[in-house]
C-alpha cells in the first residue's frame, strides 16, 4: 500500500477547466490523486446538492498523469459526498478544490461551488482547501502560484487542519511571480455586493435579467483577505460551518421568548 | 403611505406551496406583504445563484389575499436579489422565507435554500428569519404554529435583528398546539449526515445514484436546536455570515507561512 497522502481534488468549473488541471499536476507531486469533478460548470452553486434527480459518475481520462478521474452530473458538494461514500477506497487525507478562475473571497464564499466542495469534505471529517486566483479568464496563469499552492496543502497536510475548519486560499492577479509579497492569514473582509439587474427582452417581447454588480468595499480593515489580496498577497482565511452567531444569542435571551 | 412594515415573503419550496401559503396569511396579518418566490422546487440549493443564466419573473395570483405577488425562475437567493434591487419600491422592513415543509436545523441549515433566502436578505441589510416545520409531507399541519411564527415576526420588528445575523426557526413535529413546549433559543448542533448512495441501472443499463443518508447527532448538548425540537420546542438559531474561524487565526499563524 502506498504511504503517499490520497487527494481529493474537486472544483466548481468543471472537469475540464485549465484551474484543476494545474491543481491536478500540483498534487501529483505530493501524493495519490483522486479526482471527482463536475461534468458541466458549477460557479456560484453555494453548498447546493441533489436531492430532488439523479446522479451520474463515469470514469474520465481527461490529460495524462497518474489520477483516476471521475466526472459527476452533480454540484461540487454533491461530488465530495459520492466521492467519499461510494468511489474511493479509502477515506482522502485531504481535499483541495479549484483553482477557481475568480476571486472567492470575503462575502463571494457563500455563493462560492469551490468552497462548497471544501467545506462539504470539512463537514465528512476531511482537512480541506479551496484555492481561488483572481482571475476570471480561461487563459489565466496559474504558473506563479505552483510553489505556494504546494506548500499550502504540504503545510495542510504536515499541520493537520483542526475538525469544524477549512481554508479558503485567494491569489492575487500578478504578472509574475516576484509581484507576490507572501501569505497573510486574514478574516472574511466584511463586503458585499450591489446588485444590478440587466433587462432585456427575448425576441418575444417578454422581459428577462442578467444578475450583475458591484462589489463594495468598505471593511477597512488591513486584517482581511481584501486587503491581502489587492497588496498582492496570497490570502488565507479560516472558515467554519457553526454558523452559530454565539453573541446574538445572549441578546435573543433578553426577548422574552423564554 | 401605509404606516405597516413591509414584508418580503419568499421560500424554497416554490410559490405554490403549503408552507408559504400559511407564511403569507400570518404576514398579512402584520404588514402589507410582497411574496417574490421560486416558480419551482428550490430545496437543497443552498445559497446558489444564478449566474450564467437568465432570470424571468411573472407577477401572478395564486390565492385571495391583499398580497403581491411574483413567481421568479431563479434560487431562493436570487428572489431575495432581485426582489429588493428590482421588484420592490422601497426596501422591506423584513424578509420571512419559509414555511419549509421540512427541518434546516443544525448542519442543514448550509443545504437549506429557505435559509440561502434569509441569510441574502441579511447580507442585503435587511432583518429576516427562515422558518421550518419539521414534517416533510405537503400536507403538513402548519395551524398550530400561526401564533409563534406571528410572535416570532413580531418580537424581530420590535427589538430588531441587529445587521450580520438572521434567524433559523424551527418547529417540531407535534399533533396539536398543546403539545408545543414553548420557544428556546439556541446553538446549531454539531451533528451531521452519513450519506448513502441508493445505486440503480436506467432502461439501457448505466448505472446511476439517489443520494440518501442518515442523520446523525452525538452533539448531547442541551442548548442544541435538535435537543430543542426532539422536546417539542421551538428552536431559534441566530446565525451569521462571517464565516471566519477566529480561533483558528491564532493556529495558522504559527504554521510559518508569514
Amino acid at each position: 500500500m502506498s504511504l503517499k497522502p490520497l487527494i481529493l481534488v474537486t472544483n466548481d468549473d468543471g472537469i475540464t477547466a485549465p484551474g484543476i488541471r494545474s491543481l491536478v499536476k500540483i498534487m501529483n507531486l505530493i501524493g495519490d490523486v483522486v479526482v471527482v469533478a463536475p461534468d458541466s460548470p458549477q460557479s456560484a452553486m453555494g453548498h447546493a446538492i441533489t436531492v430532488n434527480s439523479t446522479l451520474h459518475c463515469s470514469k474520465v481520462k481527461i490529460d495524462s498523469g497518474p489520477q483516476r478521474e471521475y466526472s459527476c452530473s452533480g454540484t461540487p458538494a454533491d461530488c465530495v459526498k459520492i466521492a467519499v461514500n461510494e468511489l474511493l477506497d479509502r477515506r482522502p487525507d485531504i481535499c483541495v478544490s479549484g483553482i477557481n478562475h475568480g476571486s472567492n473571497s470575503s462575502i463571494n464564499i457563500i455563493y462560492s461551488g469551490t468552497m462548497g466542495a471544501a467545506i462539504e469534505a470539512g463537514i465528512q471529517g476531511i482537512p480541506a482547501i479551496g484555492f481561488s486566483l483572481l482571475d476570471y479568464r480561461l487563459g489565466a496563469n496559474f504558473e506563479p502560484f505552483i510553489k505556494f499552492v504546494k506548500l499550502i496543502t504540504e503545510n495542510a497536510l504536515n499541520n493537520r487542519i483542526p475538525q469544524n475548519s477549512v481554508l479558503n486560499v485567494n491569489m492575487p492577479l500578478v504578472n509574475s511571480k516576484k509581484e507576490i509579497m507572501g501569505i497573510k492569514i486574514c478574516r472574511q473582509a466584511a463586503a458585499h455586493w450591489v446588485e444590478k439587474f440587466d433587462k432585456r427582452k427575448n425576441p418575444m417581447g417578454k422581459k428577462y435579467y442578467w444578475l450583475t454588480g458591484d462589489f463594495i468595499d468598505n471593511d477597512g480593515g488591513k486584517d482581511t483577505d481584501e486587503w491581502a489580496l489587492s497588496n498582492n498577497f496570497i490570502s488565507i482565511v479560516p472558515v467554519q460551518y457553526d454558523f452559530t452567531d454565539y453573541t446574538m444569542i445572549e441578546k435573543l435571551n433578553t426577548w422574552g421568548f423564554e
